[in-house]
């Protein structure tokens, strides 16, 4: 695992890397605006001083403040099951190792971009219905690759639970819970942090200590 | 455990009973708008026309946004918190029956409660200081309410993990994010999902299966 000044910085390139998030600047200044005053809190005006930009200079990039939503939560879900398609891809072949992987991915996205998380999460209900369902379809993508692991591991006898379904969902949400608590200058560096709940998680889906 | 219809209606004055909320007026008017709209996308004019009063009416009980904000959460919170008391009292003097008691508490409220609970977390952000901080002990104290009796349990061996702490909170995020995805009309009763996430639950904290 990486020392703390690797985790916070990470190899460029690799899953694990968070540098400074590279979102468009109307990107940018939406996701800082919605997370502290919300969707409907934000006026066009505001989302266009934020990002240096006229109203109508911010109009030609993104028609509407639901297109700004929309590509602000789409970005944000891409990133994060990239992220995850790439952990899952170094990852060893047992479910223990393929479970580690997608859990610590989480975990990092959780901790390094909680705005985002914030913002995607509490505005689902600001979303039209059918940009909701995209985003729907991008969560339960992510969702199914842990899923599929603890079935995996539960058909192999590494897992010991009987709700596979459940525990799956449980896990995932105790990791994405970190963006509402964790503190990058806090008392657990994230190495810390993904040590920790790396067994919890582990312990939650019953993985055999073998 | 009670019965599918039990769970929905429960004992009147039991710690299991949720009926509609009978949050006053305003607050219930504060509660649905916070939810839809966030705090900043509300108007007061708005809040004074879903309670079915005027503008002065409202101030009259309430004098400010920020004051409908904050009775909201801190009756949400105690409300919370009172349950969970009561629930720890009639349970078993054992470290795993008192875990059961907090945790099926704290899953009842997040299935029976969704606005109110998300309302309170998404509108930490809109709460002065001072309110914020008087919201957030009492948040602590829930926690430090499993905190003690998972503490408690590894110190007499009912519970394995060397990370007490951090899988209590694990273990009160999955339950707090059930109001993010359970439906009272869903595959899942009540008692269904108290029954697996009991379960899970004590995984998580290395319940000892004797």
């Amino acid at each position: 695992m990486d020392t703390r000044e690797d985790a916070d910085t990470g190899d460029v390139g690799s899953w694990r890397h968070y540098g400074p998030s590279a979102l468009p600047k109307p990107l940018e200044a939406a996701l800082e605006a919605f997370a502290e005053r919300g969707y409907d809190g934000t006026s066009i005006r505001e989302l266009a001083a934020r990002a240096g930009l006229s109203v109508p200079g911010l109009y030609h990039h993104y028609p509407s403040k639901q297109a700004l939503l929309v590509s602000l939560t789409t970005t944000v879900m891409h990133d994060l099951l990239d992220r995850s398609r790439r952990a899952l891809a170094e990852a060893g072949p047992t479910p223990i190792e393929r479970f580690d992987a997608v859990v610590e991915s989480l975990l990092r996205f959780h901790m390094f971009r909680r705005n985002q998380a914030f913002v995607a999460s509490t505005e689902m209900r600001s979303m039209e219905p059918e940009a909701r369902r995209a985003f729907v379809a991008l969560r339960d993508e992510q969702q199914r690759m842990i899923d599929e692991i603890v079935e995996e591991g539960v058909a192999t006898g590494a897992f010991v639970t009987p709700y596979p379904k459940d525990a799956s969902r449980a896990v995932t949400t105790m990791c994405v819970a970190v963006a509402s608590w964790y503190r990058l200058d806090g008392p657990l560096s994230p190495d810390e942090l993904v040590e920790r709940y790396l067994l919890i998680a582990r312990s939650t889906v019953g993985a055999r200590a073998d």
